[in-house]
């Protein structure tokens, strides 16, 4: 898949394809939680997308512009979980064969919703220092598949813009057009396209990516003017965004067009979760919920007398969210 | 409030008062769902609702239909919680006082939401023997406020009724025209206004009262053909919908329209909130998730190559919800 410049104009071209495939996910909120933010707050629930993330959409964007050729082989993709459901069921939707790279350590509901989307999964050992780029790669120049990188592609970034359409329609909907947009940020796909698409079509909303405390690489590298990652092991409580840097197609669309990042604690993000629960009666996982713990719990950091958060997925293990509600 | 016989027209003239209040909900679905169930499931996603369930729109039509005098005395209800709190917030966003009677051993979340929506929350003690219907009925009385009736309510059911219309237009989007809609059904408030939207809008569409199995006065009284009471204290876990008999405004709608009931029991709620949970990504509440229950495990009840399932309401207690998932 290619690097092509990504604009309006690809996005709004996904956005199109996308059209009676991807759902029209609900803004939602809720007056207990503006109390608990201290200004209105409005929750763009991808959670509720196909698949239970907004990776349906960049996977969907992706392989539906395919050269022919392409799509007779197939494609393969690398990924901690969402991005995997996405391409398996957008592959399986357009009837081509999908092989799906995943860490054997991955949340088990992840793997095996793959498997039943009807995608070949191979396995890697992450603790045992495989790299799932370098394996991914092997797989696919030895079968001729299409490799669909999580977020450093044009496409994918094109139909996770296809988001911040909908967010500058539905914000003005709402009588919003001036305000913060919080993203869950891993690799920058998502940020980046919603960016994109605000520029073009609600320029008073600005993208502000948020991420885990200890793995705020797309913050520092803002702040920096340059990509640094953050060196950490890709494990925590956030598996879905805990990749180590923006991407290359990503950081100069984050860095032209984002304002400073945001991060938020383990705890946060379990309160998040929580609240979302209670007052949204929505099933957020830990990394698709960072930035709705963002604009609960830092009323200084973001501006505008409405915020918009973005709630990426859902795909979290059922005992886990017990847990984290027992908890609370 | 009145008995008068309501129709579409009432329908469609509370649906314009409640347009930009009430949420338009989506309707979604699954490939893991459909599996299950043996044919696709189209689920109505009203926890999603403001105030966490369908009773805000029966509440905000009724208040909205008030005279100025009425408006300005206020309103009163008795309600398990759902109604409550759909009441109390159409009528602080009305700017008119609201009076809740709700027992004592209601969900402490639903008492407590109620309060902070800013009602004035009258506890009876259900155990001990009290009616609702009684201590309204003198409050109502004494202060000169108007009694919402929680279904047996023209401009309630009408209300309601507006889930039908949303259904119409959204089956319709899905191609879908033949089918049951599986519908959570305590007094018949929902089920009689989404029918008589159907009938109108959608005539392919059938509505279907469910039910948990020990309390199914809608199923029993449709078969016998007039109102029977199931007799049961109005206690279990599907709290929300256990009332002892449908009302005398809806059983004749529900008798002429509706097909024939189901029931479903306690552990197949509890395996329908967990599916919720992990497939659609929503909270549901034990009495919200009977129809989908209805639509994963009867499949030889209901008909139509699509069933669509009404998830009314998503208002349960965290630590209730986690030992249901823990169960799983």
């Amino acid at each position: 898949m290619g690097g092509d410049a990504v604009n309006i104009g690809m996005i709004e071209a996904s956005a199109r394809r996308l059209d009676g495939h991807a759902r029209v996910t609900p803004l939602l909120s809720s007056p207990f939680v503006d109390e608990i933010a201290g200004r209105r707050v409005l929750v763009k629930a991808e959670a509720l997308q196909h698949t239970g993330s907004f990776k349906y959409r960049g996977a969907w964007s992706a392989i539906s512009a395919l050269s022919d050729n392409a799509l007779k082989t197939g494609v393969i993709a690398y990924s901690s979980g969402n991005h995997a459901q996405g391409i398996a069921l957008a592959a399986k939707q357009h009837g081509i064969p999908a092989v799906i790279v995943m860490p054997a350590d991955a949340p088990e509901v992840k793997i095996a919703n793959t498997r039943t989307l009807g995608a070949e999964v191979v396995l890697y050992d992450r603790p045992g220092g495989e790299d799932r780029r370098v394996v991914g790669g092997r797989i696919a120049r030895e079968r001729g598949l299409t490799l669909v990188n999580p977020y450093d592609d044009s496409q994918v970034i094109a139909g996770q813009g296809s988001v911040g359409l909908e967010i500058a329609e539905q914000a003005a909907d709402e009588g919003v057009s001036e305000g913060d947009v919080l993203v869950c940020c891993g690799g920058g796909g998502l940020s980046s396209g919603v960016a994109l698409a605000l520029e073009a079509r609600a320029p008073g909303l600005r993208v502000r990516p948020v991420e885990p405390e200890m793995q705020d690489d797309v913050r520092q590298s803002l702040v920096a003017g340059r990509i640094v990652a953050h060196g950490k092991p890709e494990v925590g409580l956030c598996d879905a965004i805990l990749t180590p840097a923006p991407g290359q197609i990503t950081f100069p669309i984050l860095h032209r067009l984002c304002g400073p990042g945001l991060a938020v604690s383990d705890a946060e993000v379990k309160t998040a979760m929580r609240i979302a629960f209670e007052r949204l009666k929505l099933v957020l996982e830990p990394g698709g919920a960072v930035a709705f713990a963002a604009a609960l719990f830092r009323p200084d950091q973001v501006g505008g007398d409405a915020v918009i958060a973005i709630a990426t997925g859902g795909n979290v293990d059922m005992k886990a969210f017990a847990r984290i509600l027992a908890e609370g």
